[in-house]
Parts: C-alpha cells; structure tokens; sequence
C-alpha cells in the first residue's frame, strides 16, 4: 500500500525502508528538503510539504508520524486541517500516552482516526525489525495490518514459546494491538522503565567486578573510611569485556542488551570515551510516576532513574546537607 | 578423558551427560545407592563410594563436585585423605568465593589443585551448554580444558560481537579463566546479582500492566486513601501474556529471562499456580554484600533483594511500626 | 479578630479552639448541624449554613478551610459566589499545589485572594501549636498575620539556633511565607515526603533489631534458602521498646517521631494490635512525582513510599512473576 | 569510682571530664605525652604509659576504651597482659559487633570482663550527656551503673512517655544493658543506620525543594533531554535555611538532626563550604550487611548508604556502562 512517513531522521527513513522493501510505496516528508532528497535518492517518493504529502496519498489516508515527542502537536496543527474524515494519523514517536488520549479524543471529533505506536528496535530496528506497540480503535488495525506486519520482525526473531499455536496472535510475529487510545504507548512507556532497570542491573554488576580489586589499594585509617575488613578477599583484577562476551553464552542473564554491553567493551574495554552522564529522555520519569499513580511498587526501575539523575550531578545539594550535618554533630570534616 | 562426577542431582546428572556424550568418560558418585544405579543405566560408570570412585580414576584425577554448597566442606573432609598429591579438585557448585580461597589454601598444602566454577544454565543447560566462570590456578586450566569445552555452549550459541576475531579467547565458546582461586564464583555471584535485577526489571514492568486498570476499579474518598488525580488514565486492561510474547522480537528488552518469562504467561497468564515468596539462595546476597564492602552503589540489585525479602513477609514488623506511628501523630486507624 | 472556620473536624476543631484561646472570635461551620452545636458549646460562634457564615464575618472576610482535599473545589463552588471582592479564602488542608495554582488564578479573576497554608501538627497541634507553610500574595500576609501567630508553637518550642537573631523572621514562631501561590502546601508536600523518609528509617531499624535472633531459629538447609553462615552472630533478644526509649536522650536519632514511637512501643511492646497495612494519603506520592519532574534523585523517601505499596499486597503480581522465572530456568518450587 | 579513660580524643576528653563533673576521678592515658599533659591541665590524674595507668587504679580496675575501631586489638594486645582476673575492659568507640564477641570470649578466658558500649551523642555529649547502648555480662552491670549515669543524659533530657512510670527501667536515664556481649555495639551500629536514613530524608526532602525553580531554567528540547511538561508548575525560590528553621517547631519532621541542619544553613544558606563528597565509617554498612543476613529489606538504609557511595564518585564506571549502552542501542551520545 502506499502511505506517508512524516519525519525522515534516523527512525522514520530506516522505517521507511523497511516498508519500501516489503513492497510498499513511502511518501516520506521531512522539514528541511535535504532530507527529502535524500530519501528520494534512496527510492522514496518525497513530498517538501505536508499538502503535497497528502495530495499523494489515495483515501482514507495513513500518515505515519515520526517525529519527536515535543513537536506533535504543532504537527498535528498543521496537518490535520489537510486531511478528510476517515483518514488515519499514527503516532509512532515516543509520546506520553495521556497526550494520546487527548488527541485521539480531539482528532475522533473531525472524524479522523489517531493510533499510536511504541516503537522498539533503536538503530538496529531497520535490520532486525522493529516491535510494535499499538493502541487505537480495533475497527482501524486490519487497514493497518500490512504496515505492521512489514515493520515486525517476524516470528523467526525468537523461538516459539513452548507450547504456542503459531499463528494465536501477532505477538508471535512482533507487532500487537494492544488497547484503546494510549495503550500502545503505555506499553512502550513500561519497556523503556523496564530497560532502564535492566540497564542497572548489568551496570552496577559490572561496576562490583570492576571494583574487586579494592583490597589491594592503600586504605586510610582514620575515623573518615570504613575499613575493609578483609582486604584479602578483594584482590581481583577482572577482565570485564571478556566476562560480558562469557555471559552470552548459555547464562541466564544472555540478552540483546548484554550483546551491545559486549560489543561496547570489545571497543573500548574500560569505556574511557564515556563521561558517564546518563541522559533519560522521559519513558523511566513516565514509568515511575504510574506506578506511583497506581500505587504498586517499583523500586528498580526507580532506582534505575535516579541513578542516571545522579550521574548528572543532581543529587549535589543533597550530598552537601549530609556533609554539613555530619560537621554539625560529629565535628566530621571531608576529605579530599 | 576420564574424569569423576560426584553429586548426580539435577544439575550433575545433565552435565555427567553432556560430557559423555562429548566423548569423555564419566565416573559417578551420589550418596544413594539408587541414584548411582540410574546413573549407570544412563550409560555412565558408577562408584558406589567416594573410595571407589577414586580408584576409577587415572592420576592426575579430576573430580567434579557438584553439591549443595552447604554440603561441600563435609564432602572435601571425606575426600581430601584418598587422593594424591596433583589430582584436581573443581567445586562447580553456588560456594561462596570466600569459601574457595580458604578451601584452596588447605588443599594446596596437601599437593592438591582446587578449581572453582561458577555454573549457570540451570535445568537447561544440559541441552544449551553451561556457561563456565573459572577461578584458579592458570597453570591447570589446559588440563581442564576439554572438559569445559565440552560442558559449554561453543560459538554458535550467540552472534559473534563486531569486531572479535574468533578465538582470540575462550569466552567465545562460552567458559573463562576469570583469574585465581574464587574468581569463579565471584564472576557468578556478581552474575547471580544481576540476574536478581533483571527479574525484578521484568515482574515490576508486568505489575504495572496489571495494574493499569485501577481508575475503573472503585476508590475511597476518606483522608487514608490516596487520591487518583486522573481515573480516565487508567482503564487498560493489558492481556499481560500477549505483551511479554511480543517484547521477545525485535525490543529492547529481549532477553532469555523474557522467553522464560513469556513460556510461564502462555501456560498460566494469571499465575494463579504461585503464591509469590520468592526465595534467595545466597549470591544475591552475597553480591549486595560485595558491593557494600567495595564501596560502590548497587541500589537495583538491592532492591531486587529486598523484595524477595518482602515478599516473604520479612517487613512485617516495620510496617507495624509505621502504622503504630501513623496512629499516634495523626490518629490514623488502618483501613481493612 | 474574627474569622470563619469551615471543617469542624479533628483539624479545624482544634485549630479554632486555639485561635479562641489567644482571643480570636472564630465562626465555625460544619456539614452536619451536630458538629455545628458542639462547637458551639465549646464557645465558638456557629452557622449551620455557609451563607450565614459570610454574613457573621467582617469585611474583609477571612474564612479558612479545614476540609479533606477531595472536597475542596466543591466547597469553593458553594463559597466563591457568597463573597465579595477582598475576601480571603485559606486552604489549609492538604491539597495538591498544582490546584492551588489553578485555584488562585481563579479567585483572583473575581478579586478574591487565595492563601494555601500547609498544616502540620497532627492531633497534637491544638495543644504544641501548628507549623504553618504559606504560600499566597506577600501583600495578604500582614492581614493574616495574628491568625499565623496564634495558631504557631511559638519561639520557645525550640531552641535558638546558635548565630540566629531572635525576630528575623517568622520562622523561628513557627510560620512562614514561603513563595506565591501552591509555595505553602508545596513545601507541606516535602514535609511530609520527609517524614515518609523518617519513619521508615525508624520502622527499618527496629524491624533489623527485632530480627537479630534470626541466628537462633532453625534453617532450612536446602538450595531453596540462603545460608546463615554465622548464626552465632545473631542471638540477640532484644526489648525494642527499652531500646526506642533510650534512643530518645542523647542519640543522634531523638526526634518527636521516635518520641511517638517510644510511646507506641510502650503501650504494646509487639504492636500486635496494628496489622502493618500502611495508608498513604497523597503527598508522599506527590513528593516522589515532584522529585522525577526535577530530576533529583530521590531513594529514601521513594523507597519509603514504595514499603508502604508493598505493605499493601500491591507487588504481589510481581511476586508471582519472580517465582514463575525461578521455576522456570531452576525448576524451583516454592517453600510453604 | 576511679576508673581509667585510654584515649583522651574528641571524645574520650569530653567524656572524662562529664564524669569528674560528677565527681568520678578519671586516670587519663594517650599515645602522646602532650595529650596527657593537656588532660591533666584540665584536672584530671595522667598516664604516660598504660603500665602506669593500671598502676593507679584499685581492683577491680574499670579500663574505659576510647580509640579508633581499627586501633583496639592493637590496644587490648597491650593492655591484657597487665591486668588482673575480674578487671574489667570497656569498648566504647565504634566497634563492629562481631570483634565484640570474639574479644570477650578471649578476655573471658583470662578472667576478665569486657563491656561494649555504643555512644551516641557527638561532639555536643559532653554537655548534653551520652546515650549508652551497653553489651555484657549482666552481673557486671551494677559496677559500672554510676559511671553509665553519670555519662548519660537523665530523665530531662526528655519528656516522659506518657503512661510510662519514671525509674521503671535505665532507659530512661540514658543508658540501657542491650544485652550479651556485642548487644550494645549492635544496637549502635543500628542507631547510625537509622541516622543514615534520617539524614538523606532531610538530604532529598531540601535538594527538591532547592530544584523546585527548574521550571524557570532553559530546557533543552531535544530527543537527549526529558521534557518539563508543566514548567509553570515549577517557579519557586525557596528560602531553604528558612523552610529548616520552621520545621522545627510543631512540625512532625522535627528532630535534633534538623536543628543542626538549620544551624548548618543559617550558617551558610547554600552550603557552598562543602564539596559534598560524604564519608561513611562502617556502621551503615554493618547495618545494611546485618539486614541481608537476617534476611529483612532495609531500602531507605541501604538507599542512604549508597548515595554517600555515590557522592564519592563510586558509581562512574556503571554511569560510563550505560552511556556506552545508549550509544550502542540508539546512537545517544552524551551532552556535555
């Protein structure tokens, strides 16, 4: 089928190409017509404005929106007044799902169809496929069906389930309707939290093998440094690149996670090009304050946001109260 | 080559099978009589008694323990006075590493060579392989080394990282020399950590599906409830089995946890079947320990432990404190 | 001078009483007609409807609200039309300071001006005082100025802080102007995330002194619990309510929450009248949800707020998907 | 009583002089001369070496031990030998438990007696008198009962708890017998776990409200950065020593730690004298390591621990693991 790819950086041209493989024809649009040159380059059909955008879709319309989260709604602004009733808008971005319900509740009064998408698969997704999270009318999904399904992996990606019907379901092919407006981000939103506690998990380990040679560094004395008890028992010198390349390898923490954490210190075995200030960009804050809302626990994936918070140097005034108070009644003075 | 196995539980008995059919020659060895049988039935040779086994061996010999790690240092007072100066001692079993570098240290002075490996792969290693994390003295690694090649997983258990140039060490084959004697099971311990964080990743993520549906659940208005500020944000109703299905192509946060985690969904999407006191049998603690005593943050790993605590009921006394306390500064009574 | 108070509750009944007894004519009104005449019994001026309550004030008027949070925006829709431009409104319940904001825009488009004074104090504050955080119009102050300081402990209930000038601010009386509108109960918001963080450090500490005989109980020896590996260490029986008692004088740990703590422990040494299901009321989760927009790291209180979700049964879903994995990759079942 | 004092520090000097103030005669020894000079300037009896510090006191001699943790062995490898059967050594620094039990057992075998006691109170006991949490043989108790009373604070030092009758125990004096040898340093080592978790409430509690103006800073817009969804909600500048001092009065967070946090901040209100790296010096750690072993979560106390771990710049190497992560799965690079 034909459709419209708004938004040709680094997700929406790889998905693109995607598609255009699978045998469907892309009108891809992009702000700077650079962008669209090059995407016509490299066989897309290109389109410098969203009018002419939509001039070459065919009715009802599939316009896929890949575009940063902060400049949706000044692109639905702009776009909806040029579509027709019975047109379909997908948000394959990373929007926070309450904006889905608002827009789809706005775009459903112009008769209009919103479905939003959370698209996993980073750079890689273009090779590997990307999986998709959906939400949005039931009524929409088999128009959308031939899309989703060339974006997926397939269900070669990962090996049947024991005891799965092949074919039950989309999951198995990566791609799921999985509720009404917002729901496809809302399990988008929770992947990322989830990836940022299994991020964590990997990091803090490796941190403790990097730092089990403890021991055989001098220690103070003094009343300032908790002793080592028993630094013999900390004199480990650990290879960590080949311990995450070990890991891969029949252990139960294998993941594609680990592959990249392998491959990153086969590049650079002690990650000396990484200043170590973690950047979050949104889904972990999202994730935490619904599970606040819903008021179940989720102390890792919390534990994992703060610990990028920390890394940028936001724990600052904290840390200086506890100093000040331990002055205060021990008379304690920091060391250098 | 020949070598003993002593210790035919689950664990044993598959890798005793790996290995022979890998060509080498398997001397069993379990306190029940009826175990040994049935390990000879499987076609291994059987020694009713460590003497026996003992005798079966070609010096130097190898025994490969594979015990509850509670019952090691009974098993090496039982085991030390029949071999000779050279045989090799492997405790491939969960030992603490602090263990390994005392039990090393008295071996050595009889002659002997202790080995520790730490093993994961659980009751799926058999046919996946082990992954093989080694500690001890480098100059006994060659004479082991058909052993854990044939215990692992080999190359083909995982894409080559980009850039290795196969072979250039064993961890592409799934086992490592990680340095002396504890190094083994300190590698796993740390491994075992993380495993720790990666489930409690994925069973917070899931929880926060299943909970997403609480805005259409009724809610208290007295002052011991929390608000929901907005119920009309959550009103999914996630088939959570579906999810966990999907996320296996092409996210993220694909990993073998989340196969496993997937199979248990499909067979049980509520598991109704589990009660959910979760047990820990040692390395996560041990790990948070490590990491205390280093000196290094471990927050998610932490955490993964203390829920397994609390879910053992292990809090209950502090959360009587706290509604003690609630009740005395605000009057609050508990809410059934 | 003369004022409304509306909620005759545990709140605003004492506060009102207070505010007598430094000389204040305070009108009070209530729901039921009961509550009504009580307090009238007790010496206050009553009205049984909100609009005699206006008219029993002074232009302008000053009425203060003492309502359950989730009542507010009703109340203000009955009140807002009875009054006329000038008049104060004062929230000084708990509400959320994002509706403060909204609230204040609101009134103030009609000349109303809008105070939101976060109140601590519990049921003891009719007696010890109330510290109050204001937030509102700097303009507004001075006329409310006596009701602060009739409600506030006063200088005398603390020490001088050493270096400070006595009346330099209202601060040291137990009141302050905090920062314009939703400042008051912004500031109560973090007053009370940080009490969510003290209680627990307490709950955390006795629940370790409590289990500290752990070593003397019998344990299990199977790959299902972790080891004990010095039970010897933990044969301690100690009496926990002699302990919070000591801690009161002298420790670095005295405070008016271990006060409270000691005075719970005495009446029941066990607390096994409480059930540890522990409420949470809203800031708590606010002070979280505030610290992820910041992007401040904020572990203790969260991981207070998230015991008090976990003392709930809310991670029990959670729960069952970590005994689902263990049974899955180990075979694990789990222990009665 | 004449007793001896073994280190005459910031603490041990203090100490000694609070109990000749109760007319208690101290022999004071130090390493160094100019330290016994000054004491005995101060009116207490010197000496130079421990030999002639056994001299002067009567049988059985009351040995009060005041040095660094990590000197004691060192101390009591000297001091043993010169002592009689049924003298008595107190350690009253800030030993782990453990050493506790191990050094009464060796003492005991000599006919001696060795108390533990945990002191609480800082630079400012001397004045407001010490809380003493005592390990030991029971029967000794009442030979040391007016050295612990004159240390402690007594009843003033706090209200009593309501329904408790005065005298009904020594708690309330100050001091308590815990229990068996190492109950007193257990309870300590609990005492400061709990301060740990106080002081990083108040720490988070005042770092969100410093970070309460974000909302008026530039943000980034890009894919990097999160969004402020609501930056009008974040437009304040509080006045954080001022917020401190208020909550001292009536509010439920007030303590002595926020006195002193107060003081810290009226000092200086930014607190810019401090580099906020925090020193931690052994107790939380032996408190976090004694939950583990119990088997009971502690997550504000281990949170608390940790964010000193990180203040120090301990968690770098994982912060680089995750960056390295980022770039590997969505080309993230590092803003500045």
């Amino acid at each position: 089928m034909r459709m419209g790819m708004v938004g040709l950086g680094r997700m929406g041209a790889n998905m693109a190409q995607r598609l255009m493989r699978a045998g469907h024809e892309v009108v891809g649009h992009a702000r700077r017509r650079a962008t669209v040159d090059s995407f016509m380059a490299e066989g897309g059909l290109g389109a410098y404005t969203l009018a002419d955008l939509i001039d070459k879709l065919p009715a009802p319309r599939v316009v896929w929106c890949m575009v940063p989260a902060a400049t949706v709604d000044a692109l639905l602004t702009e776009l909806v007044p040029l579509l027709a009733a019975g047109d379909i808008v997908v948000d394959g971005g990373n929007s926070f799902y309450q904006d889905d319900i608002c827009r789809a509740r706005e775009l459903a009064s112009k008769g209009l169809h919103y479905v939003d998408v959370g698209t996993s698969g980073g750079v890689w997704g273009g090779e590997r496929g990307y999986c998709l999270m959906i939400g949005g009318e039931p009524s929409i999904m088999p128009v959308l069906d031939p899309v989703f399904r060339a974006l997926a992996p397939g269900t070669t990606a990962a090996a049947p389930t024991p005891g799965r019907v092949a074919g039950q379901g989309s999951a198995d092919l990566g791609y799921l309707h999985c509720g009404p407006h917002g729901a496809g981000h809302f399990v988008k939103m929770v992947h990322n939290g989830i990836e940022y506690g299994l991020m964590a998990a990997y990091a803090e380990g490796l941190n403790i093998l990097k730092s089990a040679g403890v021991g055989a560094a001098a220690h103070g004395q003094d009343a300032e440094t908790a002793p080592l008890r028993h630094p013999e028992h900390f004199q480990y010198d650990f290879n960590i690149a080949e311990v995450a390349e070990l890991w891969r390898r029949g252990s139960v923490v294998s993941s594609w996670l680990l592959d990249l954490t392998a491959a990153a210190l086969h590049d650079s075995p002690d990650l000396s090009g990484f200043a170590g200030r973690v950047a979050d960009s949104g889904e972990g804050r999202w994730t935490v304050q619904a599970a606040v809302e819903e008021g179940v626990p989720a102390p890792v994936i919390t534990a994992a946001l703060y610990a990028r918070f920390g890394s940028r140097g936001h724990a600052d005034f904290a840390d200086r109260v506890l100093a000040a108070m331990r002055y205060q009644f021990g008379g304690h003075v920091e060391k250098g």
